[in-house]
């Protein structure tokens, strides 16, 4: 059969058939009315899941270029920036502040350790940053990191919070504003559901007094340029338009679940993967006190490549798990439960799961896996 | 979050993208030379999966209508016709025939049996009849009946074998020619693979005879008006032109995919499902000998209704069910394993059901039903 393709990857994550639709109505054009009535609403929405009284700005690119959104506007050649990295996307945000010139000091936790806050702040108080560059969740590490106690250090010391927030919001909980986040940057094509091609970044009052200052060039990634044609809820260059209609969509079912019911069905559903995970014998990456919600790392067993098991589940079941990055390509694989995943998707990836790495030699009982993630789900995890 | 809607009823089945792709791109006139070379594709398709060099027929309309239609071309008033008659769909032959003014002796089998065809020979033997009706697959009862058995005789006693093959054309294997089928009937929303609007209908030239005898009235349906226009490959009434693109196709994704792939396919499927409903205790409504590859009843546990059951997995999972028909409602539910369903999707569907079982207080032990179906799924059944 022409295989189902289901992608069980960090992003771009399976589009529900409403955003779809939406994205596939006739085009209308970008300086019109409409256009200002659905950025209108969309950005009242974003308001609301990014946990902000702020402006959050809708810009035409990945979430890469929302990260250089935040570099690019805030800092300045010779800038101190503190950089805290967990994973791959840790490194690409100090990477982005090295181009645009700042003096980075990188603190590295190691590959699957989450921020040690007391480092942070030892570094803090040693040293004055101009900003703090965070990953809220490390997909490459899947483990979440502790934004909300950064932020009450980043505001004790005066220093700005730069967070990517791409791969997890929408499907964990961060609040922009209580937690003191300065620019919070995300994507669409993680736990918001739509198809790749638009970041979201909002700002403090704190960072613009920072942006206005800027010396860095920046035009199309400019915040000054964007915040100018939000006045009339328009963008200073061609916006997906589509794109924004798709993500009209799948704000309105977010809320419509409920933000606090969107939050805890990510944490259940972690639990049920990990929970299989753990009865199938097998070892997580990240351990369960920084484990992220919306994807679960684990270690291929002893003597099996984890990108030929990969190609085995793609191949036969049309199942895409994610590999590693970097140093922990081929050792481990990651199974994502981001965005539009239910309980029939999850259960029958593990099914298959359980059916590829038996193929591949590894002693499984069928099933195994999957009762204990059905237990999991069936008891409503540990958060309802 | 919203939920996934997940058909795994028998018809309409799940639509593949490519299919609902197809059917969205601009309508074409369908007095036009394209809509007759999109027919002529099709028809030559369709004689390919009805194992036919006759003509196959398009019609608008359900498979019901192409059920009517079979009947009301061949049977006058006061024709014998012997209905064979398994369950409901048996029943619904035998009162379009009647309907039709026909003589009808309904030979029923009990729900739940095939047919039996010493009984059907004993019949033919002491009466000569015009037609025998005949259903392939059973869905109310998930039996399917010995269609090149009944074929044989029928040949030898010298009646037209009329089948209707709604439920199994494209899923089990049935060829019209070898297996001496006069009118093979089938539709769109089943193993076919495409939403519900078309029926089919193949002719042998020993049914011309007779429709050309036919004295009932038909307009709609009536099949001469259908092969003068296929002459030209076009149809009498206005055809669901995107429909029509749909099947196009699902037919290509089907012979791409090879009839003895799917039949073997559906086959497996069929065993897993059986596997893990045995696996959990439960009673499988059809014996082996005749079970359905296309779908699979069963009886719920004592004092449970089935239909409760089913209401819980729509309601929770977005999984439906199919429900017992006439006498077997609320007794019998049913897991249609037919047209685009995956591994993944049949997994998970096993997974949320033990769930939902054991919510009603069935004892089920969680991932019995699944690690069975895995077993048959990993080992490719016993066809492979």
């Amino acid at each position: 059969m022409a295989k189902k393709m289901r992608l069980f990857i960090p992003g771009p994550t399976p589009v529900p058939p409403q955003v779809a639709e939406a994205m596939a109505r006739p085009l209308i054009g970008h300086r019109t009315q409409e256009f200002a009535d659905l950025y209108r609403r969309l950005e009242e929405k974003l308001r609301k899941v990014f946990g902000t009284q702020n402006e959050v700005y809708v810009l035409t690119c990945s979430g890469t270029g929302g990260m250089e959104a935040a570099v690019a506007n805030v800092v300045n050649p010779g800038d101190r920036v503190l950089a805290l990295v967990t994973g791959k996307f840790g490194e690409r945000f100090a990477e982005l502040a090295k181009i645009y010139g700042a003096a980075v000091d990188a603190l590295e936790f190691g590959w699957g350790n989450p921020v040690d806050v007391a480092l942070v702040e030892a570094r803090l108080k040693s040293q004055k940053y101009k900003a703090v560059l965070a990953t809220h969740n490390e997909t490459s590490t899947t483990v979440v990191n502790d934004i909300r106690a950064i932020g009450e250090l980043t505001r004790r010391y005066g220093a700005l919070l730069l967070v990517d927030a791409v791969s997890s919001l929408g499907g964990i909980e961060i609040e922009a504003d209580a937690w003191g986040v300065d620019i919070l940057v995300t994507a669409s094509q993680k736990a918001l559901m739509v198809p790749p091609g638009l970041a979201m970044v909002s700002v403090s009052p704190r960072a613009w007094e920072a942006i206005n200052e800027g010396r860095a060039p920046r035009y199309y990634l400019s915040l000054p340029a964007a915040k100018k044609s939000l006045t009339k809820f328009n963008t200073p260059y061609t916006p997906a338009v589509s794109l924004f209609a798709g993500l009209d969509v799948a704000l309105d079912m977010i809320l419509d679940e409920g933000l606090e019911n969107v939050y805890a069905r990510h944490r259940i559903f972690a639990q049920a993967t990990r929970a299989a995970v753990r009865a199938l014998g097998l070892k997580l990456l990240a351990p369960d006190a920084c484990a992220s919600p919306v994807v679960t790392g684990v270690w291929a067993p002893e003597g099996m490549n984890a990108d030929d098991l990969r190609r085995l589940l793609l191949k036969e079941y049309g199942v895409l798990l994610a590999g590693g990055q970097a140093q922990l390509k081929g050792r481990i694989f990651r199974i994502s439960h981001m965005g539009y995943i239910d309980a029939v998707d999850l259960l029958g990836a593990l099914g298959v799961l359980e059916i590829g790495l038996q193929k591949f030699g590894y002693p499984v009982t069928l099933g195994a896996g999957v009762a204990a993630a059905q237990a999991v789900l069936a008891g409503g995890g540990q958060d309802v």
